[in-house]
């Protein structure tokens, strides 16, 4: 699908069209009070990019506390008496040990142990379990095989809105607004907490590296007072909207499903090894197939590069990586890091060019420039 | 969902983020060189949506003609000894008679009969079917419901990025390219025709009541060949990059699936009627839940509306519609027509306001303001 490899973003920076279909959030009008920039769509719905800047949202993020919409981050929710079948069946962790009150990266799979998701899962109830997924319509999935195989299990898109609070000060603006009992929550795990006799699902979580939480947002009235509760209680640390940040989340080594990694590759070639059961007794649909690649080995996987020279354009396409002249491989996601005062990115190599150091060469719409690859994080 | 019902649009206008994720095209250069204004994200994928400005590119439809870059009309292929089987299980219109060579507008539907697509179903060849899908990833829904009940088919998402000519000239500038034989394709019909030595698939179909084609480019190099070929043949009619039109579709009565239209919705609801084949003995998803609801009648329906007043915005959230200060429908898509010199719009009504001529109110973000229910299309 490498077409247009080294295609430049537009000059005139088209403004996105908003419509029914790309689906506002309860939060939309306060992201754009303040004054959001830039827009992409996810799960059908509004995501904002960058609200100051991509490089104003990256200082801000990393020395303060932002309050990211991402009410994108649909769910899909699996209740009733194969509510826990199904769920196992859709990804190739072993999900007998999920607790109610942890969350757990999940990797989704076609038969043939492509990667179609990296969702975190909840099990919310012994019967109930919800995918918090990325952007691909999972919810078809998941209906199409229940309804194919008859099973007995409700699954629908819950009117959930995720709130993330991301940046070092969140704890306290989340403890402001929740009690202190949040501090207890441990990486990964969840509570139900009372704002206002709501009670709210409460994670540490959320798509930095800077800790946080995410609030699994049920009701869009009391969730917008919410929003605005912790605007005020945040004040003090100089809060303010902000959202997954391209420089943060590459330097964190945070890969973008449809970007980084996508149905071409299954979760070996995604790094994602540790959240494969290949060892237990379960059924999982792609397990058996990614056994399979796991006895032959892989031939190409995920890593960061450094890349040398100016700050490189935007990319919408993968840019070929090279060694000697040959293609080896492309880079995905890339963004100048003003903290390193390096071009940061991720990418996929072919497996013998991934040890760090590898010296190569990457073919960017402004030309070709030398590039190394880097331990990710890159810190 | 109608969480914020009136919200305006965002006053400084977002750009949107272009990352691979939102896949760019084989054409996305040559609209972005003439100046692209506004995209949308359409099946993962850029759809401009306005070109020189909204009612500048209506005129130009309706007077020359327009080269579409409607690649997000993503085909789901089924091939192999239950591809038949699986397409009519995944429509409610019987298959049974479409012919090779033939387009046929085939509703896609849940179990409980309610609208997950409205695409165009071609059959290619005898065990080959393509789905030209509206904006959800109905590969997934084809792809599991096949693993669940173990068929003998083959889907995937072919790489084809079809190629709209639209507008009143549409058929002289295609004559040009692939000769005259084009001229005796009928409406939803398809020819295989020659460019340079490659076949494509040509139908006259398109999303404009301009009239047009189709061309559904398999191979991207050729394609933009073919793209600058039809650009060049264009000249003397003034041709140039153009896309959907919220104006003219509206005037047409062309539904968008996910903002007019949705998972609501049954087909009946929906207007699409002449699309569901109740009465045939075909084994369908959805059709059992569709009889029943013929049965007990529908309670409302889409239908189009001429609102008073000024210019509207554009409308992000359905505004609602009211009679007597009671609700009994909205409004999903609605724009200024400046040719009829009012407002024209799309939305649902409870089925005793359907009547032409019925006298409501608009509740828009700009205040309530008197509308008339209109013929569709608005002519």
């Amino acid at each position: 699908m490498i077409y247009t490899p080294t295609i430049q973003p537009p000059k005139n920076a088209p403004q996105l069209a908003i419509t029914r279909r790309t689906r506002s959030t309860p939060f939309s009008s306060r992201v754009e009070d303040f004054g959001v920039q830039a827009y992409t769509i996810y799960n059908h719905m509004l995501l904002p990019t960058r609200i100051r800047g991509v490089e104003e949202d990256y200082f801000h993020l990393r020395s303060k506390v932002q309050l990211w919409d991402v009410s994108c981050q649909r769910q899909v929710e699996l209740r009733g008496p194969d509510a826990a079948r199904l769920a196992q069946l859709m990804t190739v962790r072993d999900l007998r040990k999920l607790e109610i009150g942890r969350c757990a990266l999940a990797p989704i799979c076609d038969q043939d142990g492509f990667l179609l998701n990296d969702p975190v899962a909840i099990r919310v109830a012994e019967d109930r379990f919800w995918f918090s997924i990325s952007d691909l319509d999972i919810l078809l999935w998941a209906q199409g095989i229940a309804l194919g195989m008859k099973l007995d299990v409700q699954i629908f898109e819950p009117e959930i809105w995720p709130l993330a609070v991301q940046g070092p000060k969140a704890e306290d603006v989340v403890v402001a607004v929740f009690g202190e009992a949040v501090r207890k929550t441990k990486f990964f795990r969840f509570d139900n907490l009372d704002f206002r006799g709501h009670k709210f699902l409460v994670a540490r979580s959320g798509w930095s590296a800077q800790g946080g939480f995410e609030i699994y947002v049920d009701d869009a009235a009391i969730g917008l007072q919410l929003y605005d509760a912790l605007a005020e209680a945040g004040k003090q640390f100089d809060i303010g909207p902000g959202c997954p940040n391209l420089i943060e989340r590459i330097e964190a080594g945070l890969m973008t499903y449809g970007s980084d990694i996508t149905r071409a590759d299954t979760p070996l070639e995604a790094a994602m090894e540790q959240y494969v059961s290949l060892d237990a007794d379960i059924e999982a649909i792609g397990l058996d197939a990614i056994r399979a690649v796991a006895k032959r080995g892989i031939d190409r996987r995920v890593c960061g590069l450094m890349i040398d020279g100016p700050k490189v354009p935007l990319n919408r396409n993968p840019w070929p990586v090279k060694v000697g002249g040959k293609q080896i491989g492309s880079v995905t996601s890339a963004v100048w890091s003003p903290r390193l005062e390096t071009n940061v990115s991720l990418g996929q190599l072919a497996i013998d060019c991934t040890p760090v150091g590898t010296q190569v060469t990457v073919q960017t719409p402004d030309g070709e420039f030398t590039a190394k690859v880097s331990p990710v994080p890159f810190l």
